[in-house]
Parts: structure tokens; C-alpha cells; sequence
């Protein structure tokens, strides 16, 4: 599994953008709707030196408070199911149970600290 | 500015090194203590595939709750003061006056959702 992006929740998607795009100076790689769980907005930058992904998350439904900015570390697995079950052996704990979406199979564990790891791969 | 890792806080560092070197299996680069502002101990670990880091912020006298989990977001730059100016001049908020530490000048602010950023040079 590899480390590819960090997504953060944000409050207002089209304040957010311009401050990653022309305050901070990242490359605006886009921004897509999401719908059915976590129905929302996604808005993702990056730069040149590095193919590591910052993802902005927006949601619909939600409830921002303090404990909201860190959405979830987001790992590139070649099979999400073996390595949920391997991480949940190892002491990881469920966040969400693997889904199928149109182009990936995408499940969510906590690390130690609570914090949300997306594993995802690209279907065939 | 570039963004070059991501830093969590992290309520047991062993606990957490242990699970991201040997469960996710990311490359530890090592860990050391802080002292002053922030004192603790910080590890890093990155993918061969990336140059990004992921940093574990463990903190004596931490408060972990619900919030602590997102430490900041990291950018190298050119001249540390210079862009907390521009930063600040363009919303974001200060979070800690710029510090000039032995080997590197540090400034921290907030972007619009209240995340920390630190804004780092080396010194020459």
C-alpha cells in the first residue's frame, strides 16, 4: 500500500480552492461531485515536485466542528479487502466496510489514534 | 512553497511507529526528541514512490481529544517571513510568531478552516 494523498474537510469548498490555488500556489488538478455516502464536493491539488495529493473535502451534510480538519489518510492498495482484514488483525479498527463504487473498491479503517485511512484500489 | 509532509499527533509514539513501519509498511526514517515550544518526539516515515513524509507529533504535555488528530500541513520556502506576511495579507491568521530554531527559521499560521500551517527554511 502506498501513501498518496491527505484529505482535509473544509467549510466553504470555493474559499478553500482559492487559498490552496493562488495563496498557497498549488496545481488545481479539479473538482467533482461525490454522491450517495459522503455526498458532498472534492476539490484536489498537488505539487510539482510530488505526486502526493492534497484533497479538500466538502460535505453536503456537514456538522464542521473542531475534530473535523483531518478527514482521512488515503492509501493505493492492490486488494482493499485483504489488507482491511490484515490491518483489523493487527490492531486497526473498522470505520466503514469496504464498498464497491463504480471505479473503486474503497474501505476505511482507523489507525490507533482514531484516525481514518482510506484503502482504495482501481477496478479492473 | 511546497508541500512537503503531513504531521499527525499521535497519543503513543512506539504504538504508532510500530503501526506504520510494520503494519502499513512505510520506510522509517527515525525518530527525535524536541525541546522548547512543542516539546516531545517527532518520527517520519515516507514511500519509496513519494518524497512526501508523514510525521508523528508526540507532545509530554498533550491533551489528545477529539481534534488533536491533524497537527499541520507543511510547506518549505524560501523566505519563512516573507510568505507569512503574503499569507496573512490574503486571510489566513497568524498561529505563532516566527521562530528562528538552530537549523531552521519556523512560522505557523491558519488557513481558512483553521488548519495549522508551518512554513519552514533552512538556515544558511
Amino acid at each position: 500500500m502506498k501513501f498518496t494523498y491527505t484529505g482535509i474537510e473544509v467549510k466553504d469548498l470555493d474559499r478553500s480552492i482559492a487559498f490552496y490555488r493562488d495563496v498557497i500556489g498549488m496545481e488545481y488538478l479539479g473538482r467533482h461531485k461525490v454522491e450517495g455516502t459522503g455526498a458532498g464536493e472534492v476539490a484536489a491539488f498537488k505539487d510539482k515536485d510530488s505526486p502526493h495529493v492534497l484533497e479538500l473535502n466538502w460535505y453536503t451534510n456537514s456538522k464542521y466542528r473542531e475534530g473535523s480538519e483531518l478527514d482521512h489518510l488515503a492509501f493505493e492498495c492492490q486488494d482493499v479487502r485483504r489488507e482491511v482484514e490484515r490491518l483489523i488483525k493487527a490492531g486497526a479498527t473498522m470505520a466503514r466496510p469496504v464498498e464497491v463504487r463504480p471505479k473503486y473498491v474503497v474501505g476505511f479503517v482507523k489507525d490507533p489514534n482514531g484516525i481514518w485511512l482510506e484503502l482504495y484500489q482501481e477496478r479492473a
